[in-house]
């Protein structure tokens, strides 16, 4: 009775309800959302609600590296000029998405599904770690990049993952961590700087 | 095969494409909440796209205010506990959600749907004035608050209703302009705090 006083249709309360449960959208925004979908054609809307449930259907995990694929294995994975020798071990989809962005690297991923987290109860077994391992020995893996995120629990599955991978016979390296591009020193941070003068290259 | 290579999935892409047409929703926001649905369980995407198609096949003008409603008569007007001799004017169906809200009002509605604008090409018959001048004849109404934006269009509109509604014996009313409750003088713009000081109301 309350909802339907507050929007006198309880289809409209429905939707912003629906819509109000995404992240970062509050009521108000929802209700803009709802109101605009109300206006336009019927076809936007449709688009929308087909959109939503084909992703959440039919998206799967690549059987090689884990990213999200419309197919068993993904388009990076099956694409040839990709270089297979170079493996880049991310925490999460979206950080493929970032390096892409880029434009720097032209190798395949490996994606975890997370960092080791014992707060947050996540152990290695619930990562794709066992399966990196498996993968280095069957495929011509001759670096693997490690690039997780610059906190102690990337760095804790960093550590994890180099002894797992003794047995590998290529290079195992990290990001490079230092002063983002445009930083100003006097607003980095003391650890950063530190790492970035002794992690420093030659100049050319 | 740009989306192919940006996304590594046609489907997420497609689900980040629908919900970037929305309102002030950028393809970073966008990525967020397809990637949210991903996580979530398959209800959340089913719920979301049930509440919006149920919302846009099946939401209907009421039929006395024109306010959206879900039956033929909405449930305002047809809530027996309102005063069916007091109609409030206003623009759009937002606006009936904001004076709901301030819960200063308990009498009826009428949604113009917009108001007279001729550098939008929105003229008089565009609105429902015709079908509001036809309810105060009918119905048994009377005072008229003429509630629209405090914009030349809205004045324009005012000006217009009120000409039409020469025959009507009641009282026709519009809301107080003024300052903000909060606000402090010297933010006011002229013209506002001129209005305020002209409508002055006694101190009691």
């Amino acid at each position: 009775m309350q909802a339907m006083a507050e929007y006198s249709s309880i289809l409209l309360e429905n939707a912003v309800e629906a819509l109000s449960k995404l992240p970062g959208i509050g009521k108000k925004t929802a209700l803009r959302l709802a109101l605009h979908l109300l206006n336009e054609d019927n076809v936007q809307t449709e688009q929308l609600a087909d959109a939503l449930l084909k992703m959440k259907h039919n998206i799967m995990l690549c059987e090689r590296c884990y990213n999200i694929s419309d197919t068993k294995i993904c388009s990076i994975c099956s694409n040839p000029r990709r270089d297979e020798n170079t493996l880049c071990v991310v925490a999460d989809m979206r950080d493929v998405l970032a390096i892409e962005h880029t434009a720097a690297y032209n190798g395949l991923y490996h994606v975890l599904g997370g960092v080791i987290s014992p707060i947050e109860g996540i152990a290695p077994k619930d990562l794709k770690i066992e399966e990196l391992v498996q993968r280095v020995q069957t495929e011509d893996i001759r670096e693997i990049i490690l690039a997780l995120p610059a906190t102690i629990e990337g760095d804790t599955t960093n550590f994890y993952i180099y002894r797992q991978l003794k047995d590998f016979k290529g290079k195992v390296t990290v990001i490079a961590k230092g002063i983002a591009v445009g930083d100003t020193l006097e607003y980095v941070d003391e650890i950063t700087l530190g790492r970035s003068i002794q992690n420093r290259t030659a100049f050319n």
